[in-house]
């Protein structure tokens, strides 16, 4: 699972990945800003171990959120305006690995350059090509900034899980939320006018 | 204190306040996307309460985490590269009925109409005019949500500080968030290219 062999469309560290315009001085600033330490990588290592076979849930919970709202489930919508359930599919598999990704990859400039090729799957670059969809070409910006909230609200439960202490809960927690609002940091790049972001 | 009329430079509901491209239904499809519901409202107004007699001390926190970080401290810098103090001290008094205003306001037109002018004064379009100050002319939107982050998480020792229960404390802290998340949301909308909101 954490290698993500055989997610359709998953290709970390592939060479026809986009190379991000940021660089380590650019993401310390960052990690910075978000609070986000070494104690941090712990406990999303740890996060890593308590999400591993609770994933389908997660995912369950993200999709039912997704799909009971109009406004969301668009952008995985045909032509026809119903849902793609291949192309839901598919996504549902590299979102899976996009949550072993945050817990237990290093945040180095593969990771970056992933989080750049992300990015640009929401928007009118890339977006749909992965799958070859014909969806909605992008995701506005407002949706992807506001999913702050339910991603990291709805993961608590899933780190309650296991029966870790609430302290180590808690710690679990706030890494995850750090390392979501970085992530979303990241996804904004493309959307931005030139000089802005 | 949450009229804000010796606040410089607010001017909540003035005729000169910028107009925000959103509506309610925007507005409505946001708060869903982020689970804002009338509970939260309810507990922002408690929050408002907790938070009235201690909203110095927040300031004194977040400006002590600002001045701290030099790439942060850099955007209320005058040309010569030092902190300008008499900016940071008017964006203070804003800052602190910006927390007012998140708990106590109710969301409506008039509302988004300010987010969009907080927006605007964060960009070129609008930032230093306000405090007639030379500080750099605008700050990168990666901040802006990154801040999401340090603006959450600080707000919940006070919101411990009066002796709520438990349960009511974690209900002001989570309608805190979304507002963050949501307010962070509309502030996005200048940076973002033209139809990729």
């Amino acid at each position: 699972m954490m290698e993500g062999r055989d997610v359709p469309g998953y290709d970390f560290g592939a060479p026809t990945v986009a190379r991000s315009p940021l660089g380590s001085e650019d993401l310390d600033l960052l990690k910075q800003t978000v609070l986000f330490s070494e104690e941090d990588e712990e406990y999303l290592r740890l996060a890593g171990e308590v999400l591993e076979d609770q994933a389908d849930e997660v995912l369950d919970l993200w999709y039912g959120f997704v799909g009971s709202h109009p406004h969301l489930i668009h952008y995985f919508s045909g032509p026809d305006g119903q849902p793609d359930d291949d192309y839901l599919a598919r996504v549902r598999e590299r979102f899976k690995q996009w949550i072993f990704d945050t817990c237990l990859r290093p945040y180095d400039q593969q990771w970056l350059d992933y989080q750049q090729e992300i990015a640009l799957r929401h928007t009118r670059a890339k977006k749909n090509q992965t799958d070859g969809v014909r969806a909605p070409e992008y995701i506005p910006l407002r949706y992807i900034i506001a999913f702050i909230y339910p991603i990291t609200a709805t993961i608590r439960q899933f780190l309650e899980g296991k029966g870790h202490a609430a302290e180590e809960v808690e710690k679990m927690h706030q890494a995850w939320f750090k390392s979501v609002v970085l992530q979303v940091t990241l996804w904004s790049q493309p959307y931005v006018r030139e000089g802005d972001y």
